[in-house]
């Protein structure tokens, strides 16, 4: 099934709820992902801030598409796959808030583990990185992937074309590839890189790249993977 | 001072060790080294097998150059900066082994804590990355720097155009420049990525682009950093 197929056909079948997507990451992935077709609930600790946010959103879009502002409760029962998109010190909260409702759904954590001032050193959790602290606190029967932290989450407001690949690490591979399509569906390239354990790397990857951005007077430095022939994984 | 004005000049005075220099890493970093200008010892722990390995390299750089082989001891009591590429197993007894002659000399660390069989999964040490645990051995004497871990080290056997950039990780910002040199001189491109700290989402990344290989049929997936127009650091 291509790219094309999926957003045509099987994406509508599909909702999505952003929980702290008031915030610019969350913003910027609800705008392409409804323009693939997705439904989309923006959720937020205050429904009246979601509300905003989904109407902001569907200006930019004119109108085609579907995004509604909620609460997070409410935005991580209705939907099919829950993205988390707070900043890490509301991370446990948000998700101790809506695990009962996440049974059998894929989580997808864009958390990056930053602890100011020092957000240019890696500073992770004791469970090893945010997404498997998040993998503890929502438990067995909840996928977990960790992606799209590397990237400048403005640049998604728009169509610029994004100079960042994505990293997708989590629980298993059928999980990984669900979230590389989300990935695609973003116009972003994204890799499958591995089990969960790896997610420090690419959550500390960000601390990396913010100490890029300072030492080299850049604002959004990225990464991309080389050398690699084929771009459909095995 | 550019590069050019420090291969031609102040390279000649700094001469490199390598421990475990008979490995393939080891190899191909003294061979673009030597070319540089460099004066390198080439350590191992049998001094026999590193005679060998240094009149290789010097075969293939047609005599131009000093490349010399002697004990991991030797190497790195007439070295002023000491590089490690030892598999990490060896990593702890190497270090131990050499740490009397490092005292306010600068260390390179190549390792990457990888465990068979799962080396697509990233596996820490406890003290955060083999950097780190590096930096604890040798003491507080000695500067640690982690670069070089990402790159398919065969590559650097020949004139090829290496496509992967390098992450400099270490104990100083005056340590990490002296690094940048040296990869500069190798014709890689590097980037000062920050504190020791931040060794983990280098060394880690290694295990990434080996679960990219393996995933999507590559044998040498690399990284590049992109979207920043400046080079050299502020």
């Amino acid at each position: 099934m291509s790219l094309e197929d999926f957003t045509v056909s099987e994406s509508l079948l599909l909702t999505i709820a952003i929980l702290g997507g008031t915030g610019k990451e969350g913003k910027g992935l609800a705008y392409r992902w409804a323009k693939a077709g997705y439904q989309i609930l923006i959720g937020s600790r205050s429904s009246e801030k979601a509300v905003t946010t989904a109407s902001q959103i569907m200006e930019l879009l004119e109108g085609s598409s579907s995004v509604v502002g909620t609460t997070n409760l409410e935005a991580a029962g209705q939907a099919d796959i829950v993205v988390v998109t707070v900043p890490y010190s509301a991370h446990r909260d948000t998700l101790e808030s809506v695990k009962d409702v996440l049974k059998g759904k894929l989580l997808v954590d864009v958390t990056v583990p930053l602890i100011p001032p020092k957000v240019s050193k890696v500073q992770m959790p004791a469970a090893g990185s945010a997404a498997q602290e998040a993998k503890e606190i929502v438990g067995e029967d909840v996928e977990v992937v960790a992606a799209f932290q590397n990237v400048s989450h403005e640049h998604l407001l728009g169509e610029e074309n994004v100079e960042c690949d994505v990293l997708v690490t989590g629980t298993s591979k059928k999980a990984r590839a669900e979230v590389l399509k989300l990935v695609e569906a973003t116009g972003l390239t994204g890799w499958d890189a591995g089990p969960i354990e790896n997610s420090v790397v690419v959550e500390g990857l960000t601390s990396v790249l913010i100490n890029i951005n300072k030492q080299y007077g850049s604002t959004h430095a990225g990464i991309k993977i080389t050398d690699v022939p084929k771009r459909s994984p095995d």
